[in-house]
């Protein structure tokens, strides 16, 4: 029996997310009590019809403060009756239940029988009965009417699924909310309550699937230790209806098998395959599947002998055919060793390339995994062609929830518009052809299909390292259930659910969250650019440059006159080709083509003019511009929740976005430095290059720093930054401005390498002190590393001296990039 | 130098107490930051005077947000000038100040200059400036006007002291906020950041000295290696004036010096006295003096010799003389082996008796320091006659901040009404000679006197373990500096700079706080009957006869017929003719007697009515009832708070409160049930003794409980409970009320050896389980470790099995009184 958990004299940690059944307000309890019956009444005893009915008391306790009495046979009074529908008409078939009800959908229902009302939440299925729990206390939480229901609902696609990039030594792979919940040291956890409690959050979702290591799996997960391994997860995830899934290694009958080949071919390794998959079921019987990167990004694959992805897929699919299983085969597949310098070369066009010819060749219980975009969960780009490219081959969109080209749980970005934009865009291949329909399978009626999210999730008490992060699992798996549903409602939902009803506090953090990625887009890569950041190092800071001249094929061609691929079939790569006649007409034409994707996929002067009139360079320097003063708006309009939301996250979040608010003006400067340099062509407002109160720190006079370069040049102010050699160093000027109070901004480099500290003096006096203790993920200087300390409130007079001391630790230098000074404003 | 405070993004610990200086709202911060000069200029540069300087620097830049401008020359432009007044007038001639200033006191004055205008805040000391500077920063928090001050303040009394009841062990006797801050384990703690910030603390409130070790004093603290341990303790306390004074033992000549005598009137006593002062000034040049407590409660003292008080405090305070220090001598000087059979005894008596002839005899820096009341810090004592028996000696109220006999930190209680009521008492004996008037010295124009709390903070974040505890601290000190300050004042004052200005939670906390002192009374020991506490042992939980029938004296002379101890003169002790004529006739006569003092002046039959017209007994009984539902109106009212205060300091009192609000129905039970059995007398409400809706551990079915009495009988509903001699154990019941829903509260013993586990079931339904992992200061079933578990929100039907399972832990044996089933208020 599980601890019965006491919710109300906890600090909010974000660790129940958006289950906390806080209690309502006392005018919504009276009014929610007056109509709640006292009883619970569950069929079916499965671990997860126990769940259902245990969630469905520990919700109603905690908003309501009530504990429902769960009774085992049906009362004379008004009651909450749990089962499928199967069982309900068996045992209480006075309530007379008729209906369809899809796979994993639910119905509530309210039915009188002699007077009495009963609320009934009912599925095909547990997993429908279990959503369906979830489904009515989401109403309940959000303030919706819970009597006289009748509301029937269906999950939009069969497969719903996420993935963890969990490294079995507890790593993760593209993860911010610290070590795996599954694994350390080549072991499951002891402690399995983590994974329970996630099962929870992806069960009130709707999600029911999930792989529990990276896609760059470890062979050895595949070996014969991992089994019972593998069954202790598959037992927590069970009441929760999610199936576990594992990623595996196309060499494995090779490197675990001890078989001298892996040839999808060979009658060898398709008994091995079926061998390993036997073993799985017979310990863990729902076993979701497996998932399987091949020919990608130095994995091995099918090339290996010549054979084709389909020849791959279908071997290892035959395997878990028996079972019930289902292999997701990923369709990132490229080339990263492509030359640069020829122009037809483009990345953009594996996938499509790859997998289009085999349309057809895929077993029933394959299902094609389609990256939402050509490259890779770039801030922009348009709809994976693919989409519209397999008729007869299951296909499933891959979304990614952690967030590892959008700030890494360090900016806020709710992703929910950007997916939507995706799942909505219409691939012109058929009658329903959005790309939700196709992936669902509801176009060519495939047998499966779905959605796959990318979640990484951690040890973190809030599971991502960011309270906002939260918001993009919660609507993953919204959309995964129903992608009709709008951004604003899925922000509203979770702001309710997880930040209370206040009417203001869910206004603002909707409406951050709501503009989140269009700000986020508009200062690292707007008009197509893709993400303008490190592409073959840690993907966080901004560097311009770092796509370009490599194999890796993430190329923007921007050079001193022109910026943009050409993807044209008239011209260029013949990218546009891969879509339907419709949509690659709107692409192919400059008049037509929208201004968003424009440098994904035109070539184009920078004095081009976008639809608004306005000409590239332009647009790229004003949406920079305002991409830094929306953040620094967030700030303020977070402070305004004060009191409104709990202290603890009210704090923390205020801390991140201050932080934010200081990387969004080093990508401003940096993309825009950049291309002030690139074009030649100067700011019509005459802000870019031009920082009115900024004092580089390389001028300064410097007793024991020394400058030097910074790499990329645009991470830094003026290029260059002065760090410490030695102990302790100083950097001073004579202040030649006008008496008054002022903010001095110290732009300093925190790495991971050491935690250096600092102290602002302005003459003799210490003005402030701090520690460069961030945890960013890099050791170099550079825009990951650029970091704020934001000094408000000082008085200075002319020819005032200030001087900023550093004191290195380890191999963090206490470098400093410059100073900015500023009237306060208050 | 010290690291500068980040304030605005920690968590509200209560370490800071008052001194928050948290952010003003932002129009208060518009309003201040417009007048308010951004240079501050401080003469003198002593460590005290460092302190002022730095404490300004920190509370603008935390309330506002800005770091003032240090200049050493005055400016031509608006400035904040701290100084002594000497040394503006020399420094800053031109500020023309002229002034006469008390010792301690601060004058906050505007000064235009050639159209410049100056703040000055300046002292007769360093001292007064820096309580200038926390008086001025007290201004600024609470909103108050800092433009154009002339404001004028001295101290009440010279001597504003603190004890500390701290063993050299670190343990404190009779201390609830944790263990000592001062002392570990025979040394003074190595990181003395504790004693800064308690020195911070009490210089904010103008607390001039403090005893850094228990009064039962270890008499090694005199010993040679103590000296420069003292001398540290000193040290982190001197920079905020505060002097420190050590608590010694009068055997120590013996026992640390090696003489075989302690005589006071022995050449070698005085001598081996005045070497150790020496050698302690030689270390500790400004160090207040001693504390002595002679001849009481087993402490060795002059009687041995057959020698006076007198004698005793003489010998001692010519050693501190030549130095300027001070010896404060305890008046709480009694007989504890009293004949309680003979019923002309009486403790009340022996403060006046043992020091009143003596009045004449002591040296000028010796200072009787008495207690408020003649017995020992009771919910309500008289002023103790002592004060105004006094003419040629001086005096010191001794107040306990620490709530001893208040609820001992789990009970709400603000003491200030309380100790205003001693105060303001007016003995009588002269032109103006109210208590406050008589202990600062004025009646009788004394050279020293002043005001003594037992503080008895510890090592927790919050100093106290309870938030509203910290307001004593601070009335404390505020009325030795200003004692016609009003209660309501204080606390409006303290909630404002504590909790911030929000209207409706200084509303809320006031009005706890202001009733609060009433409540208890009203629970614990109305009518003067003094806390009926367990007197012999913990000074906790209820225990009615715990004072009777031993030498102690705190004796109430409950029988069948009547109640009270008669101390007047006509047929009494005599006590009350210790007071003036005046004040003596009023107590003497039961019609002018005041109701509140009644039953310790007075033995009165049960049935004997009070100027209310209400009999004795039945406001008893009423008194009780409206105490507990103070509390449970408390609880109701703190949780209006929730968003109004920070959510940590919200919860942390929540709970506390509702803790407090089972006692207050444990308190009020004990003590009606007992005055129902001893009178014979119903409750002409029909409360007492009848219970609707409880049903008694002992009447229930057991498996493995079994009952036993409980002692006092009072302390348990029945005067028995059950415990589990095994190690799980089940009480049971069937439920016959009507259906609905229901509160049950359990109402069980939280022992302090073991933690044992609770769960609750309804039917085969767990609906609750919780831990009794309480630190209350028993290991026995009674009042103190009686605890109660709320479980709301039952939906009871008749006929239902309530079952309590309980697992017993060491010596805890998961023990139960009752269960009482209320219906549900929401």
């Amino acid at each position: 029996m599980a601890l019965l958990s006491c919710l109300s004299l906890h600090a909010e940690t974000g660790a129940n997310a958006w289950l906390r059944y806080a209690p309502l307000s006392d005018n919504a309890i009276r009014q929610s009590s007056a109509n709640m019956p006292a009883v619970v009444l569950a069929y079916g005893n499965s671990p997860v019809a126990a769940s259902a009915q245990q969630e469905l008391i520990r919700g109603i306790r905690g908003m309501l403060g009530r504990t429902l009495r769960v009774e085992a046979q049906m009362p004379a009074e008004s009651a909450i009756v749990l089962g499928t529908l199967a069982d309900l008409r068996q045992a209480a078939p006075q309530l007379r239940l008729n209906a369809n009800i899809d796979s994993d959908g639910y119905w509530l229902t309210t039915v009188k029988v002699n007077g009495v009302a009963y609320t009934v939440i009912t599925g095909a299925n547990d997993r429908g009965v279990l959503y369906g729990v979830f489904g009515f206390l989401r109403k309940l939480a959000l303030g919706e009417i819970i009597t006289g229901l009748d509301e029937k609902q269906s999950p939009y696609a069969p497969l719903r699924w996420v993935n963890e990039w969990n490294n079995l030594d507890g790593s993760i792979e593209r993860g911010y909310g610290g070590r795996s919940i599954f694994w350390d040291n080549l072991h499951v956890r002891e402690d399995l309550s983590r994974i329970s409690d996630y099962g929870r959050l992806l069960a009130s979702l709707g999600i029911n699937g999930c792989a529990i290591n990276n896609v760059n799996a470890n062979p050895r997960v595949l070996g014969p230790d991992f089994v019972s391994q593998v069954a202790r997860i598959a037992s927590a995830f069970r009441p929760w209806g999610v199936r576990v899934a594992v990623s595996v290694d196309f060499g494995s009958p090779q490197t675990v098998g001890g078989l001298d080949t892996f040839d999808p071919l060979d009658a060898r390794v398709a008994a091995w395959w079926k061998s390993k998959a036997d073993e799985l079921y017979r310990a863990i019987p729902d076993l979701g599947g497996f998932l399987l990167k091949a020919d990608s990004e130095g994995r091995v694959g099918p090339s290996t002998y010549g054979r084709t992805h389909a020849d791959a897929a279908n071997v290892v699919a035959r395997a878990l055919q028996p079972h019930g299983g289902f292999l997701f085969y990923r369709g990132f597949v490229y080339d990263h060793h492509m030359d640069w310098r020829n122009p037809k070369n483009d990345r953009a066009r594996a996938a499509w390339d790859n997998f289009h010819p085999l349309d057809g060749a895929f077993d029933s219980n394959v299902i094609v995994q389609i990256k939402n975009g050509p490259i890779d969960f770039q801030v922009r780009e348009p709809a994976s062609p693919l989409f519209g490219a397999l008729q007869k081959t299951n296909q499933a969109i891959e979304l990614q929830i952690t967030q590892e080209y959008f700030g890494q749980a360090r900016h806020a970005v709710f992703l929910v518009p950007q997916w939507k934009e995706t799942l909505d865009f219409d691939m012109h291949v058929g009658q329903t052809s959005s790309v939700k329909a196709l992936v669902a399978g509801k176009t060519y009626h495939r047998p499966a299909g779905g959605f796959v999210g990318v979640s990484n999730v951690g040890l973190d008490e809030n599971w991502f390292g960011n309270h906002l992060s939260q918001a993009n699992l919660y609507g993953f798996g919204r959309l995964a259930w129903n992608p009709d549903l709008s951004s604003q409602r899925i922000a509203d939902e979770w702001t309710r659910l997880t930040f209370g009803n206040d009417a203001k506090a869910v206004e603002t953090i909707s409406g951050i969250q709501l503009s989140s990625w269009a700000t986020y887009e508009s200062y690292t890569g707007p008009l197509g650019l893709q993400t303008l950041t490190d592409i073959t190092g840690n993907h966080y800071g901004v560097n311009v440059e770092a796509s370009e001249r490599n194999g890796w094929g993430q190329w923007h061609f921007a050079d001193g006159k022109r910026v943009g691929m050409d993807r044209t079939v008239a011209t260029g790569t013949g990218y546009i080709g891969q879509y339907s006649p419709a949509v690659a007409k709107v692409y192919e034409s400059l008049a037509t083509c929208p201004d968003n994707l424009l440098l994904f996929l035109h070539h184009v002067p920078y004095t081009y003019r976008l639809h608004s009139g306005k000409t590239v360079i332009q647009y790229l320097y004003d949406a920079h511009y305002q991409g830094a003063d929306a953040v620094a708006a967030y700030v303020r309009e977070w402070k305004s929740l004060k009191g409104r939301i709990d202290d603890r996250r009210y704090r923390e979040m205020l801390a991140q976005l201050e932080y934010q608010a200081g990387q969004a003006e080093v990508w401003r400067d940096g993309v825009n430095n950049w291309f002030l340099r690139a074009s030649g062509i100067a700011d019509a407002q005459g802000r870019v290059g031009r920082h009115p109160g900024r004092f580089e720190a390389e001028a300064m006079k410097l007793d024991g720093y020394t400058a030097s370069d910074v790499a990329p040049w645009e991470a830094a102010s003026g290029g260059r930054a002065i760090a410490c050699p030695g102990a302790k160093c100083t950097a001073s000027l004579q202040y030649q401005g006008a008496p008054g109070w002022y903010t001095v901004n110290v732009q300093y480099f925190d790495q991971i390498d050491g935690v250096s500290r600092f102290r602002l003096w302005v003459r003799n006096q210490l003005i402030d002190e701090w520690a460069a203790d961030d945890r960013l993920p890099t050791r170099k200087l550079d825009g990951t590393s650029s970091t704020r300390r934001v000094v408000r409130g000082i008085a200075l007079r002319t020819g005032d001296e200030i001087r900023i001391e550093g004191s290195r630790d380890g191999g963090e230098t206490a470098a400093i990039d410059y100073i900015e000074i500023r009237p306060d404003v208050n």
